[in-house]
């Protein structure tokens, strides 16, 4: 479903290029957009835009006057604020330098993916899976290998044998996002051993995103409000790449604002990826990204609270009898099959015709996820009702 | 001078990684900063911070809520108006659809060369340059081919038997970058249309960077305040990208906003290398820049007048004897060499400790810069008055 792109062959473009995939969430989206009384949960955004206090140093800062160039590794205070934050949240200390400050959790991505992997390497990605690590990886010219997680009545689990099957002598890295968008899937402290010492004993980076780890329901994998993360079972020597953004937490998507977590000792080589990427990120966004995670600890409770209840609005699809959705463990979103259907981009289609409300097709997150579909239920309650009701009354028609 | 930076070989990082090169500017400046009195003329700023008509529409765009995820290509308010100030200054129609907006000028320069370059692949670059083409073109791992210019009383000037030379079959773009930084050269329409042969004769891309066309002080050179621009002498089918930026013109260095503009058959691509890439730019950051397009000529003229001044009393250099500066066309750097200079990063550090006065040593651009030194003149008049006492005193002590 993500297709790449054919342009007149004259212009001779690089195939790294030619080859990015166009999203098949946009593609649906595309479908979609600008009908009346839709009900978007397509992309993982919530309804709320960005509190006040978050944006109110943004403009204290314009207003300052600080709109020149900056550091590429991001200003002092930002990274002193993410240590802080991390030693609240993991109860351990952590050094500012291994923080860098990024525009957004994607420019993160690529830069970890440019670190380990270029043409003739490859990637391990449990699948289904995010779309965009195995764009990024495209881009950068390595092959995105997916591997499939396996499921049953509990949810998805990691396949830790076939993971270990999948590795080549071309293989760098593995992605492992937990909790997982899609899937939320959620790695429990003996998942992110098995995996660390399988990247031990192959010589493997792992690139870590736990951008959700804030949003967990089941107590098993909770401690003090977060899930089990690599920080709590590595060494300072592991090759680990943390991406992270202020998007999910914060209701920031729009600021392109995150951060990459590496060993100090990759300190200069970020800074050049950086200056060649985006040459730093707007001081005044960097200031709002300081109030958020200072000052955000309310409303990322309430965010939390907010998509525990839309998990449990939404697993009211289940009493139809026609889907099939484990209760996801972490992050906001439902990933569910439709009894019988085998096309979930024909689906998510007549979902939008039939029932105005907009999902994200499995299959955008791989092979391993087509029969689903995706629910962002980060949302208004009220909406998340009604989508229920409506999608409730076209399953008839659409199970098999 | 520009070094790649070594890492423990345990950690098994991708060459291109290792490779993208510290700025040698940079280098220099990490050694003189904070120096109480210091007068930093080594980067391509100005004095002032952005204006406030510039800074509200970012404030008022927060304020309404414009924190989501957007359009990959741009908001098309935006990209509307970036074509209608190209069709002021270029006096013919533009469509918006070419136009991509971009989180600055240097995620434009890497999607540019994502797009024509690789591995195995060659860039040429006339020299010296500024060094972050080179960066980008390693990051991208391909190949950055330096080109030297030749320089005479007049000014430097490009040199298309040896740019035609250095054409090999793994060449695949040339970088123009009129008014160039650092040297001031600046393309005639003749120039422009040599290179613009040369390229189609070879079937390669032309990466045109003409950030700076509308600073200009030759004459023969200007048309309505404008350089020569490839978008005069081309036609839609040539294979151009340029890459643009706020940054210079508005004072928006910090705001890391610009746009590429290229043929819209490529808008999918485009928008794809933005998603795994940024994942687009600010609402509000693109607010700003539609108030400094549609209501900024008047600081533009400000800023390209004060630029001028500056140019004045920097060429006072030229009255010790001691150094070799020809009239920069266009930009606003002074590029001088001091009479029997060898080693650049020597005297830009003594000038540091000796001068108090920062300047970028030539050596950052290219090996053809050796023996030079770069001063940004667009800064307040009385600061460059005091610099060009410093430097004259410092003179008799640094030349040979």
């Amino acid at each position: 479903m993500n297709v790449s792109v054919s342009v007149p062959s004259f212009l001779n473009l690089r195939p790294e290029a030619e080859q990015a995939p166009t999203s098949g969430i946009v593609d649906v989206a595309n479908y979609g957009r600008g009908r009346e009384g839709l009900i978007p949960l397509w992309v993982g955004e919530g309804h709320l835009p960005t509190p006040s206090f978050i944006c109110d140093a943004a403009t204290r800062s314009l207003a300052a006057g600080e709109t020149f160039y900056t550091y590429q590794r991001g200003i002092p205070e930002l990274r002193q604020a993410i240590a802080r934050y991390h030693e609240k949240v993991y109860r351990k200390p952590f050094d500012p330098e291994r923080f860098f400050v990024t525009s957004g959790g994607m420019p993160a991505i690529q830069m970890a993916v440019r670190m380990v992997a270029g043409p003739g390497d490859e990637i391990l990605i449990p699948t289904p899976a995010w779309p965009n690590f195995g764009g990024a990886i495209t881009v950068s010219g390595a092959r995105p290998v997916g591997v499939p997680m396996t499921i049953d009545a509990r949810g998805w689990h990691l396949d830790f044998e076939r993971l270990e099957q999948a590795i080549t002598p071309a293989t760098r890295a593995v992605v492992i996002n937990s909790p997982a968008n899609p899937t939320g899937w959620t790695a429990s402290h003996e998942d992110l051993r098995t995996v660390l010492d399988m990247a031990r004993r192959h010589g493997l980076w792992i690139i870590a995103d736990e951008i959700y780890s804030r949003f967990v329901y089941d107590p098993a994998l909770t401690i003090d409000g977060c899930t089990p993360s690599f920080r709590d079972v590595s060494t300072p020597e592991d090759r680990i790449l943390f991406v992270q953004t202020f998007s999910k937490n914060w209701a920031m998507t729009g600021w392109r604002l995150g951060w990459l977590e590496a060993s100090p000792a990759l300190g200069q080589i970020i800074e050049n990826l950086v200056q060649y990427q985006t040459s730093g990120t707007p001081v005044f966004v960097q200031r709002a990204g300081i109030a958020a995670i200072e000052q955000g600890e309310d409303f990322l409770a309430h965010q939390i609270d907010n998509a525990r209840r839309g998990r449990e609005i939404v697993s009211r699809l289940t009493e139809t009898g026609l889907v099939e959705l484990p209760p996801p463990s972490g992050a906001f979103y439902a990933f569910f099959k439709i009894r019988g259907a085998t096309n979930s981009k024909e689906i998510a289609i007549r979902l939008i015709d039939e029932a105005n409300v907009g999902l994200a097709p499995g299959s955008a997150f791989s092979a391993a996820g087509e029969g689903y579909l995706r629910l962002c239920y980060a949302r208004k309650a009220e909406d998340l009702e009604e989508a229920v009701r409506r999608i409730a009354a076209a399953l008839p028609h659409l199970a098999r």
